[in-house]
């Protein structure tokens, strides 16, 4: 079972740091050692001046401060982030260290860190245990589509996030591959399939399924069908993240996720050769037309040479 | 226009080749100038013994000898090959060359080939100007399917033979890029499609059709529909070979094309690893399934190591 509380706070994984910024200013300002500690609303103000680097509002008001603790100039701050895999963690981590050492009477700042991960708001009412859905595409096949999602998926995993893996490569499953489970068969409660738990993800995939050696050959309605499966009768239970690995180009898959759940955004892998930025081109065209957000693209292989 | 004659003899691009055999052993046997060169007859006979490398029976039983005409010790031998890619012809004009050269009287063996290549007997009520319809499928995409594709056809082209390319990879048409012609449209000739020329080529793709930055947001119906049109919309006139480019996995477009035309046969193109080889495995079995002769697969790649 992935950790965290019924918040999403995650004091398993909590990291804590603890700064000299404070003890040095005393050593250097004589009879600070006499001083008052600072009040919590002090602190509470002073977080005030600490902003998001991404969202660009401070800390208080976007509710991030959870917990703020003094004892003897000792302050713990207890801040909230919106997904455990945040890339901006040490930049808050500095200047929330930064700006509480400023405060007369503080000897040291100690940082404890949690995530709860927001759902978006309309995928709620349809998978109602998962917060986002994030589809990894690509215009062109064989550019590391299906290597960058399960990436991205332990990644997430290992930040702290529950994480589920859906190959909807219904006609080339990668995924069982990569993920070194080929021969899994996932079972079924009732009438649910219950995903296979494979690095701590829960994973569904065409290829758990069927023969690795017979062809799917199925029309585009018949991979609809597939993929309204995996996405209403499959037991993901709570999750942060699903990462949905589409396969090449524009077809029905995208389309039907598209359709049926608000995907909180998409990814778009291509290589660096203009056969490839050609279609990738098409695949963010594509996502703006379903009013899916562009999160990125990934440039995979940008520093092969051919031999 | 491709060269050939009505019955795709092509003398344009005949090649002739003169053997010093008969010239050494009239060397060697003295008197052997004075002797009555070989009747045309004990030529086609002697030609019995050759045999066609592949098909193992003789060239004359084979119809492959169109024309013998013997001249002072002098002969000349015209074969007709099912292709003129055939990789055969070396060895075929050895053969003859050595078989002919046994007879007293022969001084020189000229030999001229042709080749008329042999119609897919059902395809001619369906397509029929076109005499094969050959499809290059990948399980996976990103193995260099459009790029065998491209060298395959105009290889052909090259050789002689009167071929065409079709792009049926609908959602990521590469071949105008790697032909070179990304801004190349079509023109409309009274309710059909006038395919683009390019290295001696008739090709056709959808990406000549829509703006290269539009995504194709096909279910597969459209995709179908697309494809029919390809095949009975557009001019093809004479063909030999008909390349077809197909998109990755085993989805509507293979599935439309094999129920649409008979086709002559199938190529797989995949790459040395695991994860190209599944894919590679359902893309014969698909093949097997809708009863389409897989006439090889095509390992790419195979030299290239990881930097």
């Amino acid at each position: 079972m992935p950790a965290g509380g019924p918040n999403g706070v995650e004091t398993a994984t909590g990291q804590r740091y603890i700064a000299g910024a404070g003890l040095l200013s005393r050593l250097l300002t004589p009879g600070a050692s006499r001083m008052a500690s600072p009040t919590k609303d002090q602190i509470i103000d002073q977080l005030r001046i600490v902003k998001d680097p991404e969202l660009h509002k401070d800390l208080v008001t976007l509710n991030m401060i959870k917990h703020v603790a003094v004892c003897d100039g000792q302050v713990k701050v207890h801040v909230e982030l919106t997904t455990p895999a945040c890339p901006l963690k040490d930049t808050i981590r500095r200047d929330v260290t930064e700006a509480v050492s400023r405060l007369p009477g503080v000897r040291q700042v100690e940082l404890e860190f949690s995530a709860a991960v927001r759902a978006n708001r309309q995928t709620a009412s349809q998978l109602p245990g998962v917060k986002n859905v994030v589809a990894i595409g690509a215009g062109k096949g064989g550019v590391g589509k299906s290597t960058a999602a399960v990436l991205l998926a332990v990644g997430l995993r290992r930040a702290g996030a529950r994480v589920g893996l859906m190959d909807a490569d219904v006609y080339g499953p990668s995924i069982p591959t990569l993920m070194g489970i080929p021969h899994a068969r996932p079972s079924v409660s009732g009438n649910n399939i219950v995903p296979i738990q494979a690095y701590d993800l829960s994973v569904i995939s065409i290829g758990f399924m069927v023969d690795p050696d017979k062809a799917l050959i199925w029309r585009g309605p018949m991979v609809h069908g597939v993929i309204k499966q995996f996405l209403d009768q499959v037991e993901w239970g709570e999750l942060d993240y699903l990462i949905v690995d589409l396969p090449p180009g524009t077809g029905d898959v995208p389309l039907t996720l598209a359709q049926s759940i608000p995907m909180t955004g998409a990814a778009v892998i291509c290589t660096p050769q203009e056969v490839a930025l050609v279609d990738a081109r098409r695949a963010v065209r594509m996502y703006q037309q379903l009013n899916v957000p562009c999160l990125g693209i990934i440039e995979n292989m940008s520093y092969y040479v051919c031999p």
